[in-house]
């Protein structure tokens, strides 16, 4: 099985490393508890004179550098990749604000998986272009050019626990999804 | 048809703009003109106690970002665009040495091709697990974790012309070459 596995959201907890800074920005300012998520953009369930606050926030040089792992993510993508040989990581760029995410992201991995997952790093908008039998990934819609090839089982986050009816992993759950 | 493009060597002048800075920084020093090349890698054409300064040279902050375009290469890249639909920039990432070229490449496309193109950037080290027809490419083997699924179209450099019996494009004969 060639696995692919998004980061934001994934195995980085940009919604996490998000509310402890705004919380710690604005104390005073109204926020969103992680287990009220829901909508995939974070921006938009925020009152609409707060949107750039929020933009800002994860904007920010350092942002996703920082990002904590989500728990257990670590732990498990290097046990996934003992048994399997193919497992890349498959993240996509903000876009247009590209400029600290696509490096940090490579900081990221160097920091928290290790030099030799540089080399499994891809970075790319259309992740429909990219050859692989699963994608864990929280977004849930997933398209671009082609008919991808994988099969998208969704990384199980509140924000998107209002699509039905879909193969959800956590990891905690992951041996028993991926049948490992 | 679905086409990959490489960047440096392809579009972006990764061997003219070394040549330049070297023979500005060193003027006293031996120096491989671009007809003289030989083997992909340039720093291996250089004597060994000059192997560190050329490496100094493309792992400087700003070398990536202000390659200037292969000849020609930006108007047939706009060209092929309009023709195909599916025509992405397919690039490598130095490593271990990533820090500036990961994100000076996006700023490379952003100035050079504008502002769209970077949604047809994919960064990936391994080439082989990205969907395409054609691959053009100016390294000659490109090996990974897959059988490719792209044909590889050698873009022709002094420094690839050891390899035979290979298709060969430039930015002069692509029409004839892509059937396009």
């Amino acid at each position: 099985m060639r696995l692919l596995i998004d980061m934001d959201g994934v195995i980085a907890d940009f919604e996490g490393e998000f509310l402890r800074r705004w919380r710690n920005l604005y104390p005073g300012k109204k926020y969103v508890p992680l287990e009220e998520r829901r909508g995939f953009w974070l921006r938009e369930q925020y009152p609409e004179e707060y949107q750039d606050l929020v933009q800002e926030i994860y904007h920010s040089p350092g942002f996703y550098q920082n990002l904590p792992p989500v728990s257990g993510a670590i732990e498990a993508v290097k046990e996934i990749s003992e048994s399997l040989n193919n497992v890349f990581l498959c993240t996509s760029p903000m876009i247009p604000k590209y400029e600290n995410c696509v490096l940090e992201k490579y900081h990221w991995v160097y920091e928290n998986l290790g030099g030799d997952w540089i080399n499994k790093i891809i970075v790319t908008k259309d992740k429909t272009v990219v050859r692989g039998d699963v994608l864990i990934d929280d977004m849930p819609e997933i398209t671009g050019s082609m008919k991808p090839e994988w099969e998208h089982i969704l990384y199980d986050q509140p924000y998107n626990r209002n699509i039905k009816n879909r193969k959800r992993l956590t990891w905690n759950n992951w041996k028993q999804i991926l049948n490992l």
